[in-house]
């Protein structure tokens, strides 16, 4: 086992017969793969009958990998029931959203609340800890596979009921908590309770919901029992696995499950990175780096994994491009940049058959070694092999927080009115996107997080208060920091209630304004709102805003009835600023408000006037910066270095001062 | 209880604290608040198990707004039933369109076959009436809240054999009227006829099914069956209160439910103004003008009520804009114009959670007097309170019938063929805007409305014709009458099945013309229609008609290889006239032939050709008209007075001669 | 019975009075009728009850239509069951693709699996053939109507689980070729296996799957399944009736059965020709001739019946146009040209209500002879009485084969990845429509075609590769033929498994390629191919090409990172050469393409220069030599007769070397 970054991916000989594995072997050491992972998706040859185990073949391909001297991530099947415990155990599948009951296909696919399906995960979980788990080639423990979804069985109603019971413990707080007046939903027993679905509260789907607030519990709840599943399993291998660290591979910015929730029971934060199809390679890399940051953000800083990205196509989009030459490097070097210690592909062999059969792999159908795919990851596994440990364990110095908050994200897509058009995303991308493009250094956290560390805190649609979190926002502005928030922030609690005052509710007196009215219109509508004589463009929602007269309007609406009320304002508290923008401003906008919050406190990251170049700086746990710079742009750029130091990839010297001319894709990791 | 038109709104003190029972009562003071609407959707607290009841709160509630003097609308509360009940009672909640069972969730969810569901709510109005029915403050009973919808159970599909027997006697003659002996759908037994749904005949949806016999059927059974419910609770209402007006809120043009088939039932027509979204004021005036008189013609223009409006703004839309400053008044005052005696809001206070949180409503969360809403509301009520009961019980003295049929709506828009793009409302609502854009007087009414009292009847897409209808069509214009309709009418009879002549059937002679073909082209192919030197869009449908010799033959199409052949005809009856627009025409074709056929009978209004500028007027009974001037333009126009009075709202004297200025939204009433 | 083509159609006297009787044997005898299709959709009034038959009205039928000598096509009625036929057996109903037992509704709706509905349909088709199997007027017998569609209930998964026993005998055989080690899907019993449904491997409809393998296998099962009814009523009718030909009508190329595993159980091919909408008059005529062509090589080169067509208008379509004047005889002309030995009508008098009531006729609900279309059906049948026997048993002397195959059609549309927005029809009409507009006789035929006859064969998206296919193109190749093939083509075996070389598999060295990668992009993303100067567009999919040494790179891509590298490549052998078309070009780059590879044959077809004007050639059973002109354009066109003749239509002689001007929907048959 060398140290350094972690390099390889999923692995299936299973699939294949054994005469392949030596080509494979061949294969893995041209391209510098250090790490397998296996077993993923195995239970069926693993336990082919509930009372029968069979782990020869298993055996053989561990013991292969332990004897080649490659890290094992070694994997729970979960993710994937074998037929026959459908068969044995049809409560194991999911009900859908619609109430219907699906029986055996596909992955993913069992109910999180199945009595059966826990106790034969968890014991085949046992087993296989028992078995492998003082294999010290065994670097981590990957339980299941990307938990998503959500079941709606009677199994699940009846969890619910009893999730219900221990956060409100009376039904008079549960009526309270869902508004149940409303409508006459007033619950007079804990077993009246339906998980809301299509055939109950919920119309148009999962986000047309009449009660906000039993649907978001349930999103809680399937949140947790997902989670429980997991942990059932990683007690499991802790019975016989004291160290080696627990994870499961998350999806990055995954709506359905509440990964914050899940942050503290996962030994190492991994994820699998395939960004949405953005014909923007900008847009593209930005979009990495939130999620990226997201993950570094759910262990306060702590380095991540990659667990998954394809070496060049994915199959399951409606288009699958390939990845561009020197895009393999460009991503995989930025994701390093961002915290990643591991850096895994799915997969090493391209599947033969099924809904996989085209997702790009090291070694295509053929197994050839002389493609541009193979090249390009055999040329990155030599980089890595030679920057060797140097960026292990390192952090990002980041004194920027964006608050990530899926109750937000939650109850703002879920709630009727004012405009279906405003989507959490796209408004955290934006203000994300402001702060990646002006290279500044940027944790994604959760709202509970200590703000203790950070000068400025960004958070984009709060809409759900919640916790003592006003209280830290304002002793950040007491402090001297910024806040910055925007439209429809601070307007319900916990339980999606509207706060019984004025908005922005508990933001209110820190943000130095009340919000009178809420205007929404659609996405052709533009309101000007001028910003030192640049007018950008306002849409979606415009709320009209009554100033405190403390408070400084910082730009004004061109348009409507409300033309000359404030769009954008800014509340002084001492030495502190908190900013609001109470309508969703293009992206020109974003930026520039975004540009002065941070700009007061020197924020700012290098290059940031060059389009494309990405600044990102690591500091390892010895005290040592690297200074990542990519180049995502499609032409060559000339920058001035603003540092010295030693590119680690090519041992090029750079001085500060220096022309430094990037191509396309160009990666430099300065030292 | 003051003589005026009623104002108010829904009002749930149920779903607050008392403490701000006081500050909603002193807000509407200020507000000019006379009215208050109780006890909707308030079942779970006035039942709260099927074996108690517990009228405390609402006695508080009914007593207080007593001792201030309000009127009271009081609701039963089978909106929604409450959660026990569909736990005890699971058949109690629907069988929806896709054949599965709902659980507990939403509102308006009952079956209405339902035994359980009536016994409850029956029991429950006539404890409600026995209660509360000597109360003088009681204006009126409002019984559930927005029948609709449908349901397929098997309870529904028992009721659907029962209507059908009574309808046809015998199995022989509902064979003939389905046409069964198309696709070997002859029935033998009853018990085979399956409610039409998603798992019988039809397919895409609602509007796609194999036999439209059926499914006309079963919507007008379906609409009977909803209305049984109304009357059982009507029924066991009047069994304690004698005289008070028991009705329930429509919802103007809705599709699923028949309101002819209710009109006579209603001892006062009402109805939630909600127009659906549109860019053009002018066309959403116009519609709402369209649907309040639709509403005023369910009871042969006697007064209606407006039962809902919002004061700003909806929660449901995707979008949900506010109302522009003055917009409140103004639409406030066409509802008055149309026809109505009282004017209510949803809601008084607005909703914590759930829902509607994000509906607007007089109050707002934090229970604001001093918002712009809030001092237009309270200004609109100084108005209402000033005009007093001037304009109560006042009709409309309209010459022009426009005529409204729910199952030609149905037919039109289920039949296959010729064209899916010809829409009802579309069509309708295009004849209607060209008699109000020229401020015609004209009322809304059933086929089977005596047409005595009218010089023109128009008629478009009278597509399914029925009763003797064609007769008194014919009739009118034998004396002297106009009569204008459409492309695609008299083409079926009340079974949906084609009249076996020529098309229009029974209108063929009145008209003058046989249709020999009907051609149907997308939405982009237009056929120019010219009428005195303009050219107008012809689209969708374009019938090939044979004119009579005696036809004049008014405008041919300009393309296709019908060019030169008649696209609008009129034929001559004695001194009556026939018309038929053979063809889809866009708007400004629409306004020539109207403004041709009422120009005729001098019925084309006052200020025609002031854009924006809506006049109206309401006869009082004891014969003062009252003119109302409203503005729905967004700049000032200057008019000249045709007519002297005393603006009602503000004591200004206009002269007839005088100019006339009016502001955007502004509105007088002379009399 | 005349000895001509047949005209006539379907026919349903049952329901409609007998008085009607007579007006329909005057009008087809102004029509030139000389067929009616009896009996479809009859069930109802034949079987009246399940214990009960009722022969009597078609007793009357038959022996009238046989007194006015006219053929009969009989129908057994097993396309729609009667409602007694549904509640006696609810399973005979299906279930759907989302798991939902139907009820009774519609039509084609029955299980194919189900014993009841087999037992009873069988009974009653033997009953039939009983009855009328010796009445010499009975030219055909017509099974069902349009099978299609598909089951997923029980009795179909039970009969699944046989179908794939015999298939594979044992379950490993069966893992192997669904690849099941992928994802846990190892099945360990037979009963396991569950249909492919919205409920277990699917998602997003039915071609999105997670494993491929068992979507295709349900696909040919239930192809098998519905063939499997056809064959035990033609079973039952062959008990008693021993020549005359069985048969039912298919819908050209209709994607969910596969018409290949019935062809040869059909004694004639028949079907109903209903060409999807399409704005181009001139696409509408390419898409008819490959339908055509792919009826007529169902049994090879065999003439066939057009069973249905409308005279005027459909009535399932969103917009249903009327067929312009002369369309109606243009394409029934091409369908004589391209094969046909009957032309009938859907239907002989209008349907009076239900959803066909709007479907053209023959004679309209008046029952008028004096409308255009009744003109032109008159016409047409005068036209066809004259050319009497000329054409009957004629067969297309093609020397290029286009090669349809629905495994591949099935295989590449339910593919994860590279494109979905890669649609076999659109490639395959493609290369049809360059054969077409170039007048090439061609003959559409399946992968398993004795190719000796041929010159060319032209395959796209040949996805799938089976049998010896990939032998017999080489012998072609190596004989001085000619291969054309394109991207996608050669990836997967008969189990749609990757094959485990160089893309594309069987193919690549006939090709002389392989494929490296394969891009995919959005359709608004164009990669110019330039062929000879000319820039054609490439879209949707582009594969990255290796060629071999020896094969010529005919054109290279224009952009994007593989600019340069081959697009079109031709590899020599021998003679022959083998043709491939990395990417999707448009109509212009493929008809280039098409046209190289023809010509070098010679046989390109006569006025391949002139848009709009068809020719197509039968040879009779005599040896003589049918030309048939045939004018799709919108103006005249003058050309230069290449032939002498007559027409026999009009008698009117052709000298070679003559002008010859056609109108638009002008037909010559030149003889």
């Amino acid at each position: 086992m060398t140290n350094q970054i972690l390099y390889g991916g999923d692995y299936n000989p299973e699939q294949w017969d054994p005469e392949v594995w030596d080509e494979d072997d061949a294969a893995f050491g041209l391209a510098g793969i250090t790490t397998v992972t296996l077993g993923v998706f195995a239970w069926a040859h693993l336990q082919p009958a509930e009372d029968r185990y069979d782990f020869s073949r298993l055996d053989a391909i561990v013991e292969r990998a332990t004897a080649q001297g490659r890290s094992i991530v070694l994997a729970t099947p979960s993710g994937a029931m074998p037929p026959w415990l459908a068969r044995a155990h049809p409560d194991a599948c999911r009900v859908d959203f619609e109430g219907r009951r699906h029986v055996y296909g596909q992955r993913h696919n069992h109910c999180p609340s199945s009595t059966a399906f826990a106790r034969l995960s968890v014991a085949l979980a046992g087993r296989l800890a028992e078995r492998y788990g003082d294999n010290s080639a065994v670097v981590a423990w990957h339980v299941g596979n990307e938990y998503g979804g959500a079941c709606y069985c009677e199994e699940c109603a009846a969890a619910f009921r009893v999730w219900l019971r221990e956060r409100y413990t009376t039904l008079d707080r549960l009526n309270d908590a869902w508004n149940t007046t409303f409508w006459s939903h007033t619950f007079t027993d804990w077993e009246e309770v339906q998980p809301p679905t299509a055939l109950s509260e919920h119309w148009r789907g999962p986000n047309h919901t009449a009660f906000q607030g039993i649907t978001l519990d349930y999103r809680r709840f399937m949140s947790d029992a997902l989670l429980g599943g997991f942990l059932a399993e990683k007690a499991a291998i802790r019975a016989h696995v004291p160290d080696t660290p627990v994870t499961t591979n998350l999806m990055g910015l995954y709506q359905p499950v509440d990964y914050h929730r899940w942050a503290e029971h996962l030994d190492v934060a991994t994820w699998d990175n395939y960004p949405p199809e953005d014909p923007s390679p900008l847009r593209t890399a930005a979009r990495m780096a939130l999620a990226h940051g997201a993950m570094r953000g759910l262990r306060r800083g702590a380095p991540f994994w990659v667990m998954e990205q394809t070496p060049s196509t994915t199959a399951s989009r409606d288009v699958n491009a390939v990845k561009r030459p020197g895009v393999l490097g460009l991503w995989t070097w930025q994701s390093v940049a961002h915290g990643a210690d591991a850096t895994l592909f799915f997969q090493l062999r391209q599947s033969r058959g099924a809904c996989e059969k085209y997702h790009g792999a090291v070694l295509d159908h053929a197994g050839r070694t002389d493609t541009r795919v193979f090249r390009e990851v055999a040329a990155l596994g030599a980089q890595l092999a030679g920057l060797g440990d140097a960026t292990l364990g390192a952090r990002t110095p980041a004194r920027v927080a964006l608050l990530l908050d899926w109750d937000s994200w939650w109850a703002v897509e879920m709630s009727d009115g004012p405009n279906r058009n405003v989507r959490y995303l796209d408004v955290l991308t934006s203000y994300h996107r402001a702060l990646w493009n002006q290279n500044v250094l940027v944790d994604v956290v959760p709202v509970t997080t200590d703000l203790d560390g950070y000068d400025v805190v960004v958070a984009p649609l709060l809409h759900l208060v919640k916790g003592d979190l006003a209280a830290r926002l304002r002793s950040l502005v007491e402090r001297g920091g910024s806040v910055l928030t925007t439209f429809l922030s601070g307007r319900v609690d916990e339980d999606d209630n509207a706060f019984l005052t004025d908005a922005p509710g508990p933001l209110r007196d820190l943000l130095g304004l009340r919000v009178e009215e809420t205007d929404a219109q659609q996405p052709s509508v533009v309101n000007p709102v001028t910003l030192d004589g640049v007018a950008h463009e306002a849409r979606h929602v415009f709320e009209v805003v009554v100033p405190d007269e403390a408070t400084t309007v910082v730009a004004t609406y061109g348009a409507d009835f409300y033309a000359g009320t404030p769009a954008i304002t800014r509340a002084q508290h001492g030495d502190g600023e908190a900013w609001y923008v109470a309508t969703a401003l293009d992206d020109a906008g974003v930026a520039d408000v975004v540009r002065r919050v941070v700009d007061r406190h020197g924020l700012l990251g290098p290059h940031a006037g060059d389009e494309g170049v990405e600044v990102v700086d690591r500091v390892s746990p010895e005290g040592v910066r690297h200074r990542f710079v990519l180049h995502h742009g499609a032409h060559p750029v000339t920058l001035t270095s603003e540092v010295s130091g030693t590119d680690l990839l090519t041992g090029r010297a750079v001085a500060a001062g220096d022309p430094l001319t990037l191509r396309p894709n160009e990666v430099l990791v300065l030292s």
